[in-house]
């Protein structure tokens, strides 16, 4: 890890200083905007987590060179160490004032607020309505450590039928190096992109026609799929996990069994109806948002005895969620997916043990993945908006307090998200926190008491009365699709070897050369390695140039002195040249490398 | 095969004296009827392919008693020879005399019909208004070889709304011992049932909130299918196929595009709009009832070297078609199904040796599965329904040539099937008959000019012009569902042993053999094998009553004898008894039924 990297960067909202310098630079931002560009009006310029921005109304276009002009003309404002001074004033004098200003949109927006109206003077020379807080002087602001960073289109009220506005986006922070550090972490982001390095890996597309938030996995996708599906499948065979297929769709009614289509109905994808009339019977079917009334169904298939349980379910589920267009993005963000889903159908008793041992099997995976990195979220209804959930406060409590002892119980870095829980019931949430401090949530436990209640499952117990089951809902993984785009962004695409689609590439340096290497490859492929072979015909250092764009972890050149020695020249994406090492020896270490989680 | 078996049933559209029978054993039927019931009116009476049935408003129900009392009726009438005359009279004439009888459905009948209006006659007693062909005489009608077979309810013109009728349905064949052979037949369909033995080895359930004809698999069952998935993986490997993962729904665009939105649209769920706006103007999604559109988009989303031809995409892909509820049975008529479906994209040199190759793989499949009576069906389009169909008479006298030209190369039972071809191509369908003579379509093989046209796909060829490519659509199974429906149906449960969920169960005779018996299985598990214990603790009888009932094909024994030998006592579902064998020998011809798809 390079020094750099040790720098905390606090998010705006975890800082107020960071508040008062991203306030004061963005009134500092539009003074100097209003000073090039006298036809400019103000609106909205509130900051976010990295920074801040303003939406002006300009006649003309900005362009990136009139950002550098106005950085020029914020250092002046920022010299001058311009007194920031609160005023509070009446409605009426905010309107009065406002209005001699010829601002619009300022008007506007003096309608919204609540009192005290406050305005914050820079100087004696320009003003705004903002609820503060700010620095004291223009000149406690670094211009190192301030950046105007974008340009983009904006509308009034984020409305498209309303007026079109221009946003500049910037970002300040306490010192230049924080600001280093954050161009870095950016930067470093844009190569990591896992949008832009799937494409490059060719790993999965979209499709206009198809739809946003549908990825399609392209043959070498599809094997990181399955490489890491059969990954799973067999931790979960071992733990006497029993697969099961649903349908990927139902009528309405077992979602209103379940409660779906009460509290989550607007994450579903709009119902199938033959005709309006029936649409508005709610006879129809729609596609699966979650996949557990469908395991409760199979439970309930047939009268469970207590020697049946914990009967643990589990489906690579695909599941269908109408998030808006908007807001999708890349595999982070998507309509439908894959959930390594499983439902475990226990007795009271046998609850905490089952919890353990599901949250075992999750931090064994993460450890597989190499994800070092990560806190518990416990996940807990938020009281104060009750009608978000199902179920009786006992059954909550109860929840609540399994997942609370189970996590007393493991030495693991925790904290409580209030309002995160499901529907359903609380739930331990594992968030990730990546090599630029980005936070990913992953897998998923929850504790559920009350699904079965609505579905009235029973099993038979051993005194032979009827008990009911208590469910667990988990998934280590949580999305194989959000899993994939966070271990692309997080290895910056070098997988694992034992993730890597291609383990090794054979380079064969010349038409002679050609048949030994792909007889090598074959037998590689036998003991359950991806290998393949470059069949290009290109001079070598295209071919290792070819594998390195390609991010194939092991390359292995093959000339006359590697035949001759039975060997090949290997050189790793991780540690670069490694010379001469012979075929057997290179093979055992992919074989150990896959039968290990593990790297060359 | 028992000789019964060797008796061929035809079907009445097979066989001109068969319409005779079943028209003119219909009609004393009706006669005896009328004569027993005397406020009983007539309405249809039609033949179908295994009898016939008779639809009647009567005031009080019919029951199983007045069927023998019918049948006793019609053989008066029989052996009363009474001659069949045929009259062909005006509309007015007709009108008349049924005005006169005070049939109202038969004056409904009459609007409908056209000239010529034909009535037959029973002698001078009885008559309707009926096509023919009839026999021409009551006698040459064989008591013995007529079956009354049971009753149902229906609705005149199939229509809830109208009047409830009673449906007597009836049989009847040349000679007694077809009838017996027909009933056998019957009887043995019923035993082997796939829903009856589905239900009872647990391999499937339906869901009446999930909705009918979407089966959820059990455990069991998805281990089924799992087998029968990675057997064909396997076989996909070795011949090239790539892998691919697709969404189930996409937007209307797609399936425009494709042309399912135009020739298919009635066979797809009902679209997910917004609004009923959105839903007018078409834009929303739909459920894939075909993989093809999903597979093309990724075959576009790179421009293709013909180096890279064939590229053959697979994906068991889970397709949904909107079958009317009334048609749905078991797993054979289901409305989600899991297609092993592939689209191979090729250059038109490649097609013929594709097409062979593809169809050598299904036959491979066949044999794999122990399927033997097959024929291959030339699926073409109906030249009388052009509006059907999409594309140029250019494209399809391609594909219908390229079709026939491989089959004129296989030795295959063969024969046209004319208006069977997909709206995008001809196919070739293998149609499967079973040891009840009963027909099922199991794999298909498409060969389409027609939607790389559509999709505008090309190539690099080698000259380096822009080509376009065929696309062959193939999937041996069909579909995953179809294929268990008919295996159980076909085996009656009986799997061959590499396909059975359960291969070995070893029943410990008592609890001190107990660890044996499970150590024994473990190391079974080890190599592949499917094998499990029986710990109820029943006794012996008990355990094989058990392993029989869950069809599983090899039982091994254990008790003190056994574990001193190293050996099981061995009885299995084909052979019964085979005595003690040592264990290393099951062992060994476990594994070697899986590695060759055979028996143990």
């Amino acid at each position: 890890m390079s020094e750099s990297e040790k720098i905390h960067l606090a998010k705006t909202s975890e800082s107020e200083d960071l508040k008062k310098i991203r306030h004061t630079t963005s009134h500092v931002m539009a003074m100097a905007v209003q000073k090039l560009f006298p036809k400019a009006q103000v609106t909205i310029g509130p900051w976010i987590e990295n920074g801040f921005y303003y939406d002006f109304d300009n006649p003309e276009s900005f362009t990136e060179k009139d950002l550098k002009t106005i950085k020029k003309e914020m250092i002046k404002i920022i010299n001058r160490k311009l007194p920031v001074t609160r005023e509070e004033v009446t409605r009426e004098d905010a309107h009065t004032r406002i209005s001699a200003q010829n601002e619009p949109y300022k008007l506007e927006i003096l309608e919204g607020l609540q009192e005290p109206i406050t305005l914050y003077h820079l100087g004696d020379q320009w003003w705004d309505l903002c609820a503060g807080p700010h620095l004291e002087n223009t000149g406690e602001l670094d211009p190192k450590a301030i950046e105007l960073e974008s340009l983009a289109g904006a509308y009034w009220r984020g409305d498209e039928k309303k007026a079109q506005l221009q946003r500049i986006y910037g970002t300040a922070w306490q010192t230049p190096e924080q600001l280093d550090e954050y161009k870095r972490r950016k930067e470093e982001a844009q190569r990591r992109d896992h949008r832009k390095i799937g494409k490059e890996m060719g790993l999965f597309i979209f499709s206009e026609d198809v739809g946003p938030g549908l990825p399609l996995w392209t043959p070498k996708g599809t094997l990181l799929r399955s490489i890491l599906e059969d990954y799973l499948k067999r931790e979960q065979t071992k733990r006497g996990y029993l697969p099961v297929v649903t349908p990927h769709i139902a009528k309405v009614d077992l979602f209103k069994r379940s409660g779906h289509w009460q509290k989550y109905s607007e994450d579903m994808f709009p119902m199938m109806a033959e005709s309006q009339e029936e649409k508005d019977k709610e006879i129809g079917f729609v596609m699966k948002p979650m996949n557990c009334p469908f395991h409760i169904q199979i439970y309930k298939s047939e009268l469970r005895s207590y020697r049946e349980l914990p009967m643990r379910l589990a489906e690579f589920g695909t599941v269908y969620r109408y998030e808006q267009s908007g807001e999708l993005g890349g595999l982070t963000r998507v309509r439908g997916f894959t959930v390594d889903d499983s439902h475990l159908f226990v007795t009271p008793e046998q609850l905490d043990a089952e919890f353990m041992s599901v949250v075992e099997l999750i931090l064994s995976v993460f450890k597989s993945l190499q994800l070092t990195n990560f806190r518990a979220r416990l996940s807990f209804r938020d009281p104060e908006n009750p009608s978000k959930y199902l179920g009786s406060d006992d059954a909550w409590n109860k929840a609540e307090n399994a997942i609370r002892n189970a996590v007393e119980k493991v030495d693991m870095a925790h904290f409580e998200g209030i309002g995160e829980a499901a529907f359903y019931g609380p739930k331990l949430d594992f968030i990730f926190q990546d090599a630029l401090e980005r936070e990913w949530q992953l897998g998923t436990v929850q504790v559920d008491y009350n699904l079965p209640d609505r579905f009235d499952l029973e099993y038979v117990a051993e005194d032979g009365t009827r008990k009911r089951p208590v469910m667990l809902h988990r998934a280590p993984f949580g999305s194989l699709e959000r899993l994939i785009g966070i271990l692309i962004e997080q290895y910056a695409g070098d997988f694992p070897t034992w993730l890597a689609p291609v383990q090794i590439r054979l380079l064969p340096v010349g038409d002679d050369f050609v048949q030994f290497a792909k007889d090598t490859a074959a037998a590689m492929q036998l003991l359950g390695i991806r290998a393949e072979v470059d069949l290009g015909g290109d001079r070598l250092g295209k071919l290792i140039r070819n594998a390195e764009k390609d991010k194939i972890p092991v390359m292995a050149v093959v000339g006359a002195k590697e035949i001759e020695s039975n060997s090949l020249s290997i050189r790793t994406r991780a540690e670069g040249e490694l010379g001469s090492i012979d075929i057997a020896t290179v093979t055992d270490r992919l074989v150990k490398a896959n039968a290990t989680n593990g790297n060359f």
